[in-house]
């Protein structure tokens, strides 16, 4: 049995040089979309792990980034998958008050301390608590109570392009673990865990329109805006694809069959569903992402229901011509589009990419041209039920936070392709801590302890007792 | 009587010096849309327009940009008014092959000897032939057969904001002009002068939707993509909205009311365009583009119809969100499209402003706002009867080069704020030499002679020659 005390009180105790270790690695920009730093961050990972007591720890070369991999079998009868990303977003939007590599602390309201930095809760953040967790279970003199298996990527901000190579590569080593585990922060700005038991799926794609392969347009660069009046305009040719593709409001799907596949929420889901409606702080999301309505004024449950269990199509980026200031007149040459597509059950990511190209060539677009920026993965689910969620839950009970338990989240990630065949493997994420902003400026992590959310200490604690927690479930069948 | 045979020997025998004036003015950047050099260059003509011979040489402040600004009384019957424009385009797109601003002369077949930099032809090296041109006449021992008033703007680039501003503090000055000439190069490629007798009108804007001001979407900054299942797309509203002002052509606009006032060609200008059918040299114009074909595959004097007397609505530039590489998830809050309006006779600008304003409104696209960037101008036309025409078409002549009419251009040119009231001048355009990529990477002059279009030197001699022949029309009419 392990010692929680111990350990907890080893955490509290070597707190600066906790925070010390988590800016370190902050500083170590590993920025997948831009290559910068991301080899030099795997090799430093490596040493962290190392560091803190896991064994064997190295870079596991892919056709991409590496995976940080790491193992620590202390004969128990349950092994975890600890997977998590040290790769980030880049950071070089206008916006950032603070240098986004420096791993500034500032004080802000109402959280005390707080990191201000790109990866911090995205996921440097967790990813160091986690191993601050391990090494503080070793330096109490224990083992930790389940066997770790540990899995940390640097591609997830492309879309885990290797990923499914590396499952391919480790599949004996990853078939000894019970149930992934994914740690995050999971506490909304209140204090309140936030609890999500799915993930939806997504594809990202390019849709582009080039003269050149067009046969119309200009073909090799844009030419002065006047010939327009006898050249086409790849530009417009792609407005007009594309707004075939969503209504006027631009939220319904007119891709024909892109919602035949979606299933109704289950049951279960539903009853989720109405019980998050009752605690959810629609007024808390809305300041925090700076929006002011939901789409169709939407409230509630009918928001929630939108949120978590519709498909997506999205416009992430678009360009094409001049982007600079005055009025340089110009026919463009092509014009690209960044896309995504969400997938809720029971979509597939191949199917929903036939449906575009067949929209398009139906509607006479076969012009538009679509490059698929890696495979794509798929929505996971989760039942509120199962053993390892019920582990979870109990953690946050132990903190004594408030819990709100959502039947998925709206985001996607790549732990669905642990939990697809053929490792089938069930999940769980969370933690205690609280940030925001990822993938925007001013990503941040709350570090100090005694605001209305858990600090540092108070997540690395937390990852102490989900692990224990895991391990009290001998007594239970592992189901899935 | 003005000798042009010993104003040709100078110029021949101070090519070298000529082309070194250029290239030194090439060297001093003048972007007008990146505030990049713009008043050093002002300063620079200045000193080049006294160096020429003309008196006064200065450049008069604006709001915006001054212009450079001289004059030249002999005593002359006929008073010409030099409009050009010292600024240019930015060069910070991809694909130029020499650095924009070093002034680089390379062996380009089959031309020889070529200028390849920013402003080139678009129009320094016109603008610097042409006081190459006076004083190699006031070298020759002569004075100018004309009084010249020389005006050159630094806002050409930017639509020529104040323009106007200058027009109307200079209104007595420029009062004494009979006629405006605009310095070019006329020649294409293989060597056929093309001359324009009018320009089509333009009003460039830029329309945008923003979540903040939309109240719809994220208001601050591109959120997480997986909230576009609650929350609306600036981004696709815009697609929409875009694209309900043009067919699926592309082509055809469909603003309520966009053609009510485009004027059917004259009787004149459909004797043009059948004669200029006849030599137009439609694989030359299509190489020189690379463009494979025209809208509908128009050929011939339907295409060249389209070409020059329809209007068009272009969107030259279109941006939103994330456009670096990689997949990065994001739901942008705001949407921006540079767009402009070509107008032929009799559009107004401000009507077609207003058509744009009543057609998003109607269709309920309210939240897209509209930035007129500047005034706008009008279109302009001159007769191919008209005096300064018949002289400009003499001077091309006695340079032995086939020459083709144009009833107009597809271009736009602020010249045509001359034409306008209250000064309602004619205007002639054109000059020996050949270049072209303006506004397009590795814009070009063709420096030498000897090949199949005239180089410097034939430009420079051109311009005498035109300055000669307009002053010959003491006896005729001065008539508009």
């Amino acid at each position: 049995m392990l010692d929680r005390g111990k350990v907890y009180e080893r955490i509290e105790r070597d707190v600066s040089s906790h925070i010390d270790r988590l800016i370190s690695f902050i500083r170590q920009p590993s920025v997948s979309p831009q290559d910068f730093g991301v080899r030099d961050a795997a090799n430093l990972l490596s040493e962290m792990a190392s560091n803190a007591g896991l064994k064997d720890a190295r870079p596991v070369e892919t056709s991409g980034n590496p995976v940080v991999y790491a193992e620590l079998d202390v004969g128990a009868p349950l092994t975890v998958l600890v997977y998590t990303m040290y790769d980030t977003m880049p950071a070089d939007e206008p916006g950032w008050s603070v240098d986004p590599f420096a791993g500034t602390i500032r004080e802000v309201d109402p959280f005390g301390a707080t990191l201000i930095a790109r990866g911090a809760v995205n996921t440097k953040g967790p990813l160091v608590a986690f191993l601050n967790a391990i090494s503080s279970i070793v330096e109490s003199g224990q083992e930790p109570p389940v066997n770790i298996i540990f899995a940390a990527e640097g591609e997830e901000e492309l879309g885990s392009k290797h990923l499914p190579e590396f499952i391919r590569a480790y599949e004996s080593e990853l078939r000894r673990a019970n149930v992934l585990f994914f740690p995050s922060a999971s506490q909304n700005s209140k204090g309140k865990a936030i609890v999500t038991l799915g993930v939806k799926g997504i594809v990202y794609f390019e849709l582009e329109l080039d003269g050149k392969e067009w046969g119309r347009g200009p073909t090799e660069f844009g030419i002065h805006g006047s010939n327009k009046a006898w050249v086409d305009s790849p530009t417009w040719r792609m407005v007009k694809a594309l707004s075939t593709m969503v209504d006027d409001t631009g939220n319904e799907v007119l891709l024909k069959g892109f919602y035949d596949d979606v299933s109704v929420p289950s049951q279960e889901d539903e009853l989720l569903l109405s019980r998050l409606a009752e605690t959810f702080d629609e007024a808390e999301v809305k300041e925090r992402l700076k929006v002011e309505r939901f789409i169709y004024d939407l409230h509630g449950v009918e928001a929630l229901r939108k949120y978590l269990f519709s498909p997506t199509l999205n416009i992430n980026g678009i360009w094409s011509g001049y982007t600079g200031p005055g009025s340089k007149t110009l026919l463009p040459n092509k014009i690209t589009a960044k896309m995504d597509i969400r997938l809720v059950p029971d979509m597939q990511v191949e199917r929903a990419m036939q449906l575009v190209r067949r929209h398009l060539d139906e509607l006479g677009f076969s012009e538009v041209k679509i490059r698929q920026l890696e495979e794509g993965y798929s929505w996971a689910r989760m039942s509120v039920n199962s053993p390892y969620t019920k582990a979870l839950l109990r953690s946050f009970a132990e903190f004594g936070v408030e819990v709100e338990v959502w039947p998925t989240m709206a985001g996607s990630a790549p732990f669905s392709m642990f939990a697809a065949p053929p490792l089938g493997l069930p999940f769980i994420d969370g933690g205690m801590g609280h940030g925001g902003l990822a993938h925007s400026p001013n990503e941040y992590l709350v570090i100090a302890e005694g605001g209305p959310t858990g600090g540092l200490i108070s997540m690395e604690k937390s990852f102490v007792a989900i692990l224990d927690n895991l391990s009290q479930l001998q007594d239970e069948p592992f189901s899935k």
